[in-house]
């Protein structure tokens, strides 16, 4: 049957055309049975869901996407899989993009691809200029997710990085460490996100009168394991090594936490290390991993509700910086008594 | 300037319309000088790289969907990034879908989410089944990733699961082991691929003359880490638990290696452990893993070219089954001596 509609499969399976409609939209509250009947219906009368024709009709398609700089990075895919639930419990498809940090491919996103199916776009930007993103044409609603420092006018999502970093170091300095090394600083760029972090630890250090060593902070180009293994070989080569580490990713954290395994260092006892993201693995190494817990889930509802917002109310409405909560998750890598005066 | 055109960016940029070509198409062979240039034009004329005008140019946008049941497995992650590299390569940009596994979603993608800009899908299936695949109109040229049951027409890009699963059964019996667990494998239902893995393991203790004792294949639902931890924990309750553990996924492995740790085992002197997949976590692991690794990459080339061979020359040709390479992995988690006699 040829341009099958809802009310076609709806009476085909004896259910309600909200009932179709909600299976087709994904929704969970339908019962599995009644969502078998309802699918083998728009199987039998090759019903398609179609998007194109929901555009037409309301100038929107439901569809938004999402670009990252690298799914590989578990935190992105953990986002990721946060933003499509947050999407779809708000009737939404999302579409993923990884940029590779490639600044024509986030200008390309940043336009809606050009696919006028596109409602709106969300953007992790690694490289893209202000210049570029501020010149982009097609003003398709867009909502940045992380610190940035662009001055465009676009809603903004982001944790304190500043105060998760020096939560995550004040807890270092409380079991009784006093060298601490960071991971994840390049030595001659500068990126927002890592200079909010620098000036978290380095405040905690300034507050409780910890001098910091400049040698500690190895120069770190990615947020990769392999970079994190890199770094803390070059910390255990010196002379007067760290006895905490705190990475800005962790990823960073697991390559480090490798070097000092093959180094026959104990973790925490030797060395204490705290990492960022709390991504699922973290839970289950050996030893599990104390790590800032950006919550991913009101990253990706405070998102997709501003996109949302944009797309259906108000393109023109002020911009807004959204701020996510955090939370340092203590584990095994930092689980040691204080030492006793 | 509005509606400016590749030929103007070229101009300002001083470089042929090749370049610029070549830039938007992210080629990797462009000078960072030259492609800072043409981005730098780009953005100040607005130029916008179209999808919509090139599919109405040639018929084709470019713009191929790659869905996968979920992204935060990194197997999936890993999978995407390589089908994303050798698109590009192709001059194609891929959007991805996480389906969550869910037959509606993966209805939707297999015609193509009804987006005209859509050229042809990728698509690795959970649940989805063969009626509703056979039945779907929009005739979208689609290549299915995995072990199928199916019996639809539908080009299939696959590696030998049995051949992997006996060899990685065979390196556990040759370094000694006779109680072999196996973890993914689900009592009440079927799915292609663990009925491959359970027929090259079982094929291969059958080869060595080791008897098979089934309470050593603990009910598993999903390839999580979770779910081998559960099973993990089901296995050291047996009174005469196994002395090596062949995992499904490295996320089961995992699970399962954190749980062992926890009860004071050793890996791999107490009890060695394979995984299957490969993902980048598992050679920072401490003890590393030892895995079978499909070749991913070659799995996304021959995916990605057989998709475009159906969009671009014959979308009726007769259907295909290719099998891509893998590799069986040794790292910590079973290096250890045979035992002397």
């Amino acid at each position: 049957m040829a341009g099958a509609r809802l009310k076609d499969v709806a009476e085909r399976a004896g259910v309600s055309i909200k009932t179709v409609s909600n299976v087709v939209r994904g929704e969970v509250r339908v019962a599995e049975q009644t969502r078998e009947r309802v699918l083998r219906a728009i199987a039998e009368l090759d019903y398609q869901p179609n998007a194109s024709a929901r555009h037409l009709r309301t100038g929107r398609s439901g569809i938004i996407a999402l670009a990252v700089p690298e799914l590989v990075a578990p935190y992105f895919a953990e986002l990721a899989a946060e933003v499509i639930a947050a999407a779809k419990k708000r009737g939404c498809t999302v579409l993923i993009e990884d940029t590779g940090g490639d600044p024509a491919e986030e200008l390309r996103i940043a336009c809606g691809l050009s696919d006028p199916l596109i409602d709106g776009v969300l953007l992790s930007p690694l490289c893209l200029d202000e210049t570029m993103l501020a010149n982009r044409e097609r003003r398709v609603p867009l909502v940045l997710l992380g610190e940035q420092s662009y001055k465009i006018p676009a809603d903004h999502v982001l944790i304190d990085n500043s105060a998760a970093a020096r939560e995550a170091t004040e807890h270092l300095l409380k079991i009784g460490r006093r060298r601490i090394a960071v991971i994840g600083q390049p030595s001659d760029r500068s990126h927002a996100t890592t200079v909010q972090r620098m000036h978290g630890f380095l405040t905690a250090l300034h507050a409780a009168g910890v001098p910091h060593d400049p040698r500690l902070v190895p120069d770190t180009r990615e947020f990769t394991r392999a970079d994190g293994a890199a770094a803390m070989r070059v910390m255990l080569a010196l002379d007067d090594p760290p006895d905490a580490v705190f990475c800005f990713s962790d990823l960073l954290a697991s390559g480090a936490m490798r070097v000092a395994h093959e180094h026959g260092l104990r973790v925490p006892q030797d060395l204490a290390v705290v990492g960022f993201d709390d991504i699922q693995e973290t839970r289950y190494s050996v030893p599990s991993l104390t790590t800032v817990s950006p919550d991913k889930r009101e990253i990706a509802e405070l998102a997709v509700d501003a996109v949302l917002h944009r797309i259906t109310t108000d393109a023109e409405a002020p911009h807004t910086r959204l701020t996510a909560g955090y939370e340092l998750v203590v584990r095994e890598s930092t689980r040691t008594s204080p030492p006793t005066a």
